[in-house]
């Protein structure tokens, strides 16, 4: 038995706890060889492709590393055209693959779920730091973003408080909220604002002025997908044009050009960037992507394949491909933790 | 409507997050009054009993703070003796209150269903760094006490294999493996000993030889209840004797004294002790601590009493105090994630 | 003996532990009347001045805290006109101040200076995170900042590395490398750019690309102040316009622009602003503002007035404010860290 | 030109980050050949030494790593016996070494000046997590371990405050009592105990009383090395009999013993252990072992051996090994951060 295993897409905190569980439970269960895939699909579409057999050792040491030690594409797509993907089943059948598993995001289940559709057996593993692919509640990468993105609100309180500013503070999840939403209330935001509800920038300075008068500064938490009611162009633009997220222009600063005006407080802005996808993952994600790495091994060697490796009411289970190509999870406008943000008295922007 | 609020039992990440979110929902929806009592059941028992009203400033800046603002106590009972319980019973009267926000464990929550029965409304809160409530898959407290051992067992790791050593770490969960489990898993124990599998001395022995033989450090990650086959007097002694869990005699020293001379390498043992208990909350410990908060508001002005706030599959809910006082809630032994710790080769002392 | 403190100019980790060793040691030595003026100069400068005691017990459990419990302001300037002068000086007599405790930077050491010329007593203790004050070699806080860019430094390396890219950094530091010095030697940065050292972009590229062949990413850590040979009218402009040093346009987006065109891999900024600024100080830091603080303390005690705190040659001491005001201390040509850094193997920009 | 590199003794954080630099810097400048030799002395003295050449790879990308990708050993000695030294010389001679870089503390460094004294030309490079090697007032591992020890302290302190405790915390330091004191203050402890202050357990307890009598809880932080007026037998049996630091019936546990009965609160002790040796080294670490790193091949390339590189008055510079050798540098009873301890009202045990 040979299994491939690659990474797709962007980088997540967890992508190395994935790769081991993976590895160390096909070895140890099926006697199975792995092959790892170098940069993702580019290296499985490559004309020589590029792998590296997975050993017992070559993943020992790597669960609490950042990255992936197999490199990672974001562009690379053997569907692309007709010869990439012949070249992409002859590579697969020229190593001898008898199933591949792919950690990645929607786009490369989209991917996944073409090739299976070839007959390539594939496992897919969910892979977000935004926490969006649909069937997965909670997916690794994610605590550590929420970590990352908290721990720069608290040192961001500080200043707040010292100089009674406004601090608004832009975090990841394209068209979700779930990093801005837990982020936002682990940080202690009075204001957070989602891509799923998009905010009165009157009821935003209401608070900001609310405050004011008790002298007491004012945070926000803004994912970077949010907009103004009646939209905002200078956002769109910036997704749709560019493959980089961090993008000068963004809704924290428009925020900012929106907001200062309305108020007697400086208000200052930041962007965090790409420091919300890298360094080693959190105790609980090395959990979790160990689980889910343990069971895409299990569902190749059960032989259940075009599926994803799911967690949904705390448990783990899997899901036809199909189902979770090309798909957003955002945050239900019903979600008991808005409802909660809203109860303790934080403000989600709505007029 | 007048609320009061009280901790009780040991330290735990994330009281004063459930404090903040039980008043700030209380004040915001039911304009209630919301009364700190100090130092848990022995703040109300006491002849003058000790309180402090929390308004919303009271509890503003404490999310991110360990321990409670209100003190906690161990040994306070007010079912001790029936003069107990009519003090407590009639300070609560001349307090005015409505109703009564117990944060505790297993112990506060028996301690709060016999107060209920004697016709004091109450709402539970369960709290355990140790994961061992029944009714509560996850509880607040627990993945922060996880990420303190996963740091622990990281730098251990750097000197276990600096030296080709042993290293024993001794963890906390009483009578339940949760925390060296998911720490064990996180910080890459090679074998991992839980109160709920006897672990056979020969077999975790056997781990450590074969991995000198292959010229690699081992590290044995260990719950506090955790004992070999055929019984250990100490450490069954050490916890019915001693008020104090972080003994001298404890597993980790027994099992250093038992595998030393089944090795070459030398057997270091740590026990963590009170470090585990102490801290700021991590984010999840933090949102999850405000849901649980959130909720026991919305059960006290719902008016359903004599139950705990409880998380199942990920929901949110209550379950009856009667059925979770006194008991504990071990690893299962089909439990997902023993599953996949011996899948991706890690022993757990089994024969 | 009555004592003022106040804290001015921007956000600095360390400030309480500096308040909370002047009051200590004050009130333990002395028994002195510590009076805590709020929000910098602009709480002495105000028609009725803010001011509050502090007690031992106001300054418990601060040591840890961000930020400072006092407030600051960045533009309270008691010298902008004699009015406003003499209303701080009125103030200072109404007050019955028999000396006041300045923390702060450059900017607040020059209006110390101004104000002891007019009589009043004032001890100076340095504070920014950009280690750039004269006389002293080494300022709370920069520890901290440094800390906080190694960490971002790190979780970037993980997303270069995966993905084969360039990853730039943007650190503060104003005119001074110190940060991103020593930030970049600490997070491993392949190339590290300085505003004493202007860069030469070719110099910059060619790493980039020999870098490239060996199929390995790279990172660039970028003072804010850095500028390309020939002058870069953006940031020049940037740092004149506006009293935000967090700004559209800066060095990181501008090298972007530059370097993009000459590689092959994807070039990437990110901009870590006011998060550096914030969070609790690093163990390092805390020790040293409690030295500060408590030799702040002895200067009032000795009534050498008109001085700043210096640490020399790991030596604490003190320094006339004179030589200090309006001063910046930048790295010097020579410093045994850049040779370190050339000698490892790290690239400065230099042709 | 060929050098080796050895690392001896206990583990320390920085290790790799020294390894990194001397490699990198003599590959630089002097294109020299370097063989790292392993498990320390242990790997020279072997009849077949152990080692591996260290290209630039090999050191890329260890500079966070705690521990030593080199290994090391506490016990073998080359001067031992007569055989072992000329088994060591010769081995050097095989092995064609120009010069050895020992990276060890006070016993590594009595050992390389031996060596030196038989002809191999040796350079020193400082390695105690204690800051207990004379001549060098700042070691590297020392910074990362005090973070450790306030770290825990800090968590210490939240469950001290919620039970109204004594928490008492055993740090390492051996004979010094650096950790405790730099911790001691970082992490706000009420009471330090070191080894060069015998303690009063009377004035101790006065400390403790007092607090209760104001409500509040008390940390002690006691070096391992402390011992109450009159000598402490079972501290000192400890440090002879044992190679294990962290034992049963350490200071920590004799101190609790003494002073339950004399208090009302409830007294803990946490000995921390091995953690205080591990982990990845702080920034401020990572840069100094990078300066002693290359400072070292400096040394090597201008052929001045037989001495150790220091740290004094914040400048590098270097010492003969004579004069470092089995010598320790205690906290001198004037040092100021005793005097500030002091002065801001830390209690240090004494009548």
């Amino acid at each position: 038995m040979r299994i491939g295993v690659l990474t797709g897409g962007g980088d997540c905190p967890g992508l190395n706890a994935v790769i081991r569980a993976v590895t160390k439970s096909l070895l140890r269960q099926a006697g199975a060889q792995v092959l790892g895939i170098e940069d993702g699909f580019a290296g499985l579409m490559a004309p020589s492709p590029r792998v590296r057999e997975l050993h017992w050792d070559a993943v020992s040491g790597i669960l609490m590393q950042g990255g992936t030690i197999l490199g990672t594409s974001n562009k690379a797509n053997p569907l692309a055209t007709p010869e990439a993907t012949a070249q992409t089943l002859a590579n697969a059948q020229r190593l001898g693959l008898d199933a591949l598993v792919v950690i990645g995001g929607d786009g490369s289940m989209a991917i996944a779920h073409g090739l299976s559709r070839h007959g390539l057996p594939i496992v897919g593993v969910p892979k977000t730091i935004d926490n969006d692919i649909v069937g997965c509640e909670r997916s690794f990468g994610f605590d550590t973003a929420v970590a990352t993105v908290t721990e720069a609100l608290e040192r961001i309180q500080t200043t707040g408080q010292s100089h009674s500013r406004v601090m608004i503070v832009e975090t990841m999840g394209r068209y979700a909220g779930w990093i801005a939403l837990e982020a936002g209330i682990a940080g202690a935001a009075d204001v957070i604002l989602l891509p799923e509800i998009d905010y009165d920038i009157e009821a935003v300075a209401r608070v900001c002025r609310e405050r004011e008068r008790r002298e007491r500064y004012t945070v926000i938490c803004v994912g970077e997908g949010a907009k103004p009611i009646g939209g905002a162009l200078t956002v769109e633009r910036r997704l749709a044009d560019s493959p980089d997220p961090i993008r000068l222009g963004g809704v924290a600063h428009a925020l900012r050009e929106q907001l200062q005006p309305l108020l007697h407080s400086e208000v200052r802005a930041t962007v965090l960037g790409h420091v919300q996808r890298g360094g080693s993952p959190t105790p609980f994600d090395r959990v979790l992507a160990t689980q889910f790495g343990n069971q895409a091994a299990q569902l190749v060697m059960a032989g259940r394949h075009d599926r994803m490796v799911t967690l949904q009411q705390g448990q783990l289970g899997c899901i036809a491909l199909a189902d979770v190509a090309h798909q957003h999870r955002s945050v239900p406008l019903d979600h008991p933790l808005l409802q909660t943000a809203r109860q303790i008295g934080v403000a989600l922007g709505e007029p």
